[in-house]
């Protein structure tokens, strides 16, 4: 079963409202918005990754998820396995070092032990408040599609962190992603939706379309790329970049610095152009779990 | 480094004001309390479990915890890995089941893929709201020492399931326990400490004196135990049974069924007797993950 069915199975259940029909990537709750990601050893991070680095990305992954929101930190809670002393005694520097960059309160959480040599499972929860909460389904025909930042770097990262070697500062984008908070926190009043691009720029921006019920077409020429990286279509299907994806009304002038990749429009699906061009899309847009 | 270690680590770092000082159960956030549990294959669950009887593991072992702070039940997420669809499917399965039981909504989550052959690592987050939310810090000298049901049950039916075949009572104990939702809601408001026993009565409530800066004594003698299960002392170490175990004053009558086990006085430690003679505590007592 892929993750797509599973969720699809998920629906028939007996839902909360706040769940917002298992579209989002938060729930609602009183005043509080609520995320979970988990990240798998060998599957979100490799083997070699720094535990330090790990604590990093887990904990802001989740940011991510509370920036695209809009929402004010409240804290996160950890679940943890504990496998060997030195790796956790790192995770453990790395997850204070995330911590205090961005205020956030550890609120609890868990802590089990694994099998040996089982690969680890971590999840964090986060908490946020004060959230405009934009849903991903939002988005209307003649809005445009926006992303903050560039796009590829951390697709670019994971390759150098497999061979190797290669540019520092991609390999950060990999390893240590910025949640976009004050970014999310100032868009978040004026956007129609938005949530973070986590699995690859073409497959996110397809969701938010095909949630919003509109068709969405993405310019490769307009592509903003990080220095090192000069394939755009590749950059379009590389996860992990964590900027923000929204839609906006023609005539947006953004409060912070974001770039305009596409529009939406009335209909379905997704388009690709180059230089008023289209494009053939990829056979796989992004990341899916259950599809490798 | 052992569960106790990490957590003392984790102490160190900014805590959230409900988070209790890592030492409960639960966090409380505004009107809610927050607790998350995970479950790994082959430590909480054995790889032979039906997948369907995971799925009400996962979630009653949460409910459990929200029963002990007196919650009403607002609603839970899921954190799931993707392996074998059969497995999936059942799961699924099960999970409406519970769900369907203790009338909880599905929140939300997060769903992953798991490298071929890893354990699963299930997360459930559970939300509470109403809560009288009695920590298990509040235990007085002269308090009673009481538990709901009866305990050992489910470390008989872990020993059935083992040996693939006994009595399909304790089997279920061990299974499919039941939260004890009602009995906590009934009690919370009336007693001064509160947890579930989740890990083994001797460790839990040397817990709960500890975390409470008082002694406790338990009578072997006074124990409750179910049908099939005749040796006391293996009962207050086996864990699993979620029970509810709390403090309350001298001459208190429960309002749901509960049995009087022991009780606090001043100073510190945990002592067991037997028809009024001191027994030796045995070398663990109880579940303690890293310490295996």
């Amino acid at each position: 079963m892929n993750e797509a069915d599973f969720i699809a199975r998920l629906r028939t259940l007996p839902l909360h409202p706040g769940a917002r029909g298992l579209v989002d990537d938060v729930a609602v709750l009183g005043g509080l918005v609520v995320t979970s990601d988990t990240l798998v050893e060998g599957v979100h991070f490799l083997p070699g990754d720094p535990a330090a680095d790990v604590a990093w990305k887990l904990v802001a992954t989740n940011l991510s998820d509370l920036a695209a929101k809009g929402a004010a930190v409240e804290g996160v809670m950890l679940n943890y396995p504990l496998r060997d002393a030195d790796w956790d005694a790192a995770f453990l520097d790395g997850l204070a070092t995330v911590l205090r960059a961005y205020d956030v309160a550890l609120i609890g959480g868990d802590t089990v032990s694994l099998p040996a040599g089982a690969p680890r499972v971590l999840t964090v929860t986060a908490f946020g408040r004060d959230a405009a909460a934009p849903a991903r389904s939002g988005a209307r025909a003649g809005d445009g599609l926006w992303v903050t930042g560039t796009i590829g770097g951390a697709g670019a990262g994971l390759a150098i962190a497999c061979a190797g070697a290669g540019d520092a500062a991609l390999l950060a984008r990999y390893r240590r992603p910025v949640p976009r908070l004050a970014e999310g926190r100032a868009l978040a009043p004026l956007v129609h939706a938005m949530m973070d691009v986590s699995d690859g720029l073409l497959i996110d921006a397809a969701r938010m379309a095909a949630a919003s019920g509109v068709a969405v077409a993405i310019a490769l020429d307009a592509l903003p790329l990080p220095a090192g990286v000069a394939d755009a279509l590749a950059a379009t299907t590389a996860g992990d970049d964590y900027e923000l994806l929204f839609a906006a009304p023609p005539g947006f002038v953004p409060p912070v610095p974001a770039t305009r990749v596409g529009g939406f429009a009335a209909g379905a699906g997704l388009t690709l152009t180059r230089d008023g061009a289209a494009v053939a899309l990829p056979a796989q847009l992004g990341f899916q779990h259950g599809l490798r």
